[in-house]
């Protein structure tokens, strides 16, 4: 079946930096995109749909997130906002939810976060275990975000859990090897939280070389409260992104920049905890890939919103409308090392969002308003 | 016709203060509430909406906005972004846009945010003129925004128009005597800018007492950009609200919290226009009542989202999520001097929000996400 989306007032297609096309169309073959042109040459297709003159993007690469958990952080988040100390255990309040839950209810959150997300735009969404620590229960996270996406993450080294909080390196020792080989058979990725009070380099380095041993690609939360060796690291082993980069060094930025690994930025956490926002403008000028993700998770960041991230990236961070565009959409599938999504291009993906609004520019300009319209997820209309 | 709102698992009244009820019901008969208090007590009904357990607070009192107006000015936003000086004219672009608009084309656009705003929770909307400029536009303009709200102000000292750069005084004549006179009967507020590069103190004072003559309630644009005397002027003259108050001295606070005039901040222009934001804090800490609103305009402030303002009131303001609700429905009531707006409780219009959430708290909690299911305006659901 193909569809013909014709009539597109600004056709945004990355193909070529920002690639505008006006008066545009798109023609999709199934599940790919199959032709790329001015309306007025497009070829005839089964179906079609008008955009009315009005904008069309890339889906959004929504590249970090942590969908699979239970319990509600609601309080948590207003007493910080109120500046009150709150002892609620942060991450392991949520490990002790998630662990007794039943899959039925850890599904079921996070498909509704994944349909929350579609609506907004998002065609593409990574989803990290890390609420479990236990070699069964990180499996089972794994297994219910298979069901919801390709782009699993093994994150079993989240935090060390309260049984072994007094001998960490036992932990460390049970991700890289009973957790690993019950995680790997469901997961692409594997990802470290490196950070004062979760694990050091050396650790990090232990685990991402076991995952990677296994098969999985490498990612890292890196560099979000300090900054830790994280982002070297990820450089040396060849991940394929850091997260955070809110904490960097000049030769962190160095790093990143003759390097294969994205800066992922995720403004949603400094929204969200009230911190510093990372550099991206620092990050470009050097020549590092950034991506924008939503760090999508009930602690720290609980938007699902993409153009909510995209909006804080020009405010906060120093991108331009169209950058941080490019870093919510192409800038996510290099994080996810994917060349199908994220761009509107014959063999890419027919992963496509119509907005409610000329221009993508009205992402950035109108903040919080709802601007998606239609969405086209492997070619098919929400 | 009644109808009976029940198993509502967080009901926020703000009848006294946040005022929230458990397990709650509501009954609406035609525009006004008629009954609130716990499910397990609520009389019959004709009709009945099942809330599943989620969260029902007051529907937003959006108490800023210029929505009658033509024209884009999106670019001129992303050259702003990208620190790019923009000879672009600023007001006076959507002034002349607008003025060579057709009726239908101004009551279309103005339309159309309505209609967006009311999708976002926001059942209230103050809308201004301030983009005709003349007797024949100004009046204009406030007959199209009268077909959507009974809140209507006269802002024709939004600026001095070009055709009068030389002779200002001559403006603030023109406003204060034919403008207001074709404008009254059109509107319920009159609305000066105060501020260098608009008007100033004893321009602004003329036009609002002319105002007052003519038995509008008074509001001001003021100490948006500098520490000027638009909020002296406001709590002088008894105005319902001075709007913006982003640089005030203590003098200023002190002299709003002995007085009726509510402090009405706008953080969406401190967004978009990447200023320093008001701070709330000290207006509530020194006894000010405060209100949230977008000022959703083209220039400054194009977002038509109650939510996002009041995620930035609680991430850049210093308000708790409950302060920022409360400013964002009841404040906005006492902006506009209504009672009988943003609370829930026998005889208030039946205004009321269904959340796709278990609290009101995920309105801060989860910033940028639509979390507005099921919107009762008047009575009726959307
Ligand atoms: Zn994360
Ligand atoms: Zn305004």
């Amino acid at each position: 079946m193909t569809l013909l989306l014709t009539n597109i007032g600004e056709l945004v297609t990355q193909d070529d930096a920002v690639g505008i096309i006006h008066d545009a169309a798109v023609v999709l073959d199934g599940e790919r995109i199959a032709w790329v042109g001015p309306a007025a040459a497009a070829p005839a297709a089964d179906e079609r749909i008008d955009a009315a003159g009005r904008a069309v993007i890339p889906g959004f690469v929504d590249s970090h997130a942590h969908l699979v958990f239970a319990g509600d952080r609601a309080a948590e988040f207003a007493a910080r906002m109120a500046g009150e100390s709150y002892t609620g255990g942060g991450i392991r309040t949520t490990v002790a939810a998630t662990r007794s839950a039943g899959d039925d209810v850890l599904h079921a959150g996070a498909d509704r976060l994944v349909r929350e997300m579609r609506r907004q735009g998002t065609t593409t969404i990574e989803i990290k275990s890390g609420y479990g620590l236990s070699v069964d229960e990180e499996a089972r996270s794994l297994r219910i975000a298979r069901r919801l996406t390709t782009e699993t993450t093994f994150l079993g080294a989240h935090v060390v859990p309260v049984e072994y909080q007094d001998r960490p390196d036992d932990y460390v020792a049970l991700v890289a090897g009973p957790m690993l080989e019950a995680a790997a058979p469901h997961a692409r990725w594997i990802d470290v939280f490196c950070e004062r009070g979760a694990f050091d380099g050396d650790q990090a380095r232990e685990i991402l070389q076991a995952g990677a041993r296994a098969g999985l690609g490498l990612r890292i939360h890196a560099n979000q409260l300090s900054a830790g060796p994280g982002v070297r690291i990820a450089v040396e082993l060849g991940a394929a992104s850091a997260d955070h980069c809110t904490h960097l060094s000049d030769a962190d930025v160095d790093a990143l920049a003759g390097s294969d690994t994205v800066a992922t930025l995720l403004p949603g956490a400094e929204f969200s905890t009230r911190s510093p926002y990372p550099d991206a403008r620092r990050l470009l000028d050097a020549g590092v890939v950034v991506a924008l993700a939503t760090d999508c998770n009930p602690g720290s960041s609980f938007t699902s919103s993409m153009p909510f991230c995209l909006a804080l990236g020009v405010r906060e961070m120093g991108l331009s409308p169209a950058e941080a565009l490019w870093a919510a959409t192409a800038g996510g599938a290099r994080a996810l090392r994917r060349d199908d999504l994220g761009v509107i291009r014959p063999g890419a993906r027919a992963d496509l969002v119509l907005l409610n609004a000329p221009s993508y520019l009205h992402l950035a300009y109108r903040p919080g308003v709802p601007l998606i319209s239609t969405v086209l997820h492997d070619g098919v209309p929400l």
